[in-house]
């Protein structure tokens, strides 16, 4: 984490990104800003990812799309913000396959493509951090643990899969306040899916995580588990369009919208 | 449970009680309506015990008092309730011992007594049924199991003593969603204090309940506690007063104050 860009305006910060000059992990900057997961899809395969993240909100809640195919600026997100420069870094992927990385995808945009913003676990984070609480894979300065579960997603055209959630250890008490405070935004995952005994969503060994890092769990601690924003990646693994193009992992868009928004209540 | 007096409206259920005709446990009568735990006191003690709800919230939600000492009528939780014959079944302590139980107490009304009227997990039994969710100590026609934990309470003069809880076995997703719904029923003892390993509030046992009966905990669920109006009767046995008039255990006040009124949001 930079810490020189934990206080920049979202909109300073996406000109360092559009600049070149940012291209790295975005956890922490222009806090108390959204930060999106991006999905960009050819039209003829985002009609079938828009009913998959209709379907499975919890993993895939969608807090933006292009307003029409072909279109680059998503002007609810935030001011002048051009999905083709500023993300800091994106994943091209062909047939379920990446292909390249690249901080800037001005030359690959066509005039088909569709961009989806969905909501992060960074939001809840700060809000959990806010009250008191502890998240570990921030105090040990770890991406945090995913692990694939048992839980299937509800399929939508070419797109399925199960969900992968992120795990937080936390005291029972600091879970039921989780559990409240996730509550009020479900636009960022909302509250969590499972707690306590992993096995019972198909997750046989905590210390062998399927993405990010483990975690230390401390005694009496009992583990958190979110629906996570890696599932619709695993469903275009799945599905294998014949191009689509991601954010790299950890390195998101920036938006205008205060976290606070996203607060059904 | 007496399945005619489900649909009876408050009023018509109290007048019932007031002539004597309803003396027993009020689980499931009048449904939709805030049932209270009542406790009397003299005035002296009335300040210290009021001190006492004030900073226990969550296992002593003070939902009604009397306008002035000697007051019997309690007009801001239903028409003409008189606390004098509108409990079904009371108890009278003497310097913390039960001295009598009644279902009248016009003869020991004094001029100084002070009553207060406390929520009860009625209500919130009834939104988690109201939302699909079992209720084990009702599906098996029990008393919920109670127990005292290692949790003080804060104390308030002459009241003092640790939390008592009551359990409620559920699937982790069950919990997470009955957390929910209780955090919008905070004068209803709110979201659960503790889930999972019983030890870590100081119960070694969940088959030696230290009230009520024992319930089946099915294969992975796990218990789910809620602070309880036995808290502040334990405190009473604590502190001893000379004089006290409660209701008998599951004979509650019936209000006319609907649960729904009871939801913050």
């Amino acid at each position: 984490m930079n810490n020189s860009m934990n206080t920049l305006t979202p909109s300073a910060f996406r000109a360092l990104v559009r600049s070149g000059k940012f291209t790295a992990n975005t956890s922490g900057v222009a806090q108390g800003f959204v930060q999106g997961n991006i999905v960009i899809l050819p039209q003829d395969w985002a009609q079938d990812f828009l009913l998959f993240c209709q379907k499975n909100p919890k993993p895939c809640p969608l807090i933006g799309l292009s307003n029409k195919a072909g279109d680059f600026l998503l002007t609810e997100l935030g001011e002048n913000i051009d999905i083709r420069t500023d993300v800091p870094n994106y994943r091209v992927f062909e047939h379920g396959k990446i292909v390249r990385e690249v901080s800037d995808i001005q030359d690959l945009w066509r005039d088909d493509l569709v961009t989806f913003v969905l909501g992060c676990s960074f939001s809840f984070e700060e809000a959990l951090l806010a009250d008191g609480l502890e998240i570990r894979n921030i105090s040990e300065q770890k991406n945090v643990p995913m692990y694939t579960t048992n839980i299937a997603c509800k399929s939508a055209g070419r797109f399925s899969g199960n969900m992968v959630v992120s795990m937080r250890p936390m005291l029972a008490k600091d879970a039921i306040r989780a559990i409240q405070i996730c509550s009020r935004f479900p636009a960022v995952h909302g509250a969590p899916v499972h707690l306590g005994e992993p096995s019972l969503i198909g997750i046989n060994d905590l210390a062998q995580t399927d993405f990010g890092d483990t975690v230390t769990i401390k005694a009496n601690e009992i583990p958190v588990f979110w629906a996570c924003g890696v599932t619709p990646q695993v469903a275009l693994a799945n599905a294998k369009p014949p191009f689509c193009i991601t954010h790299s992992p950890g390195a998101m868009l920036v938006t205008d919208i205060a976290n606070s928004k996203l607060a059904i209540l």
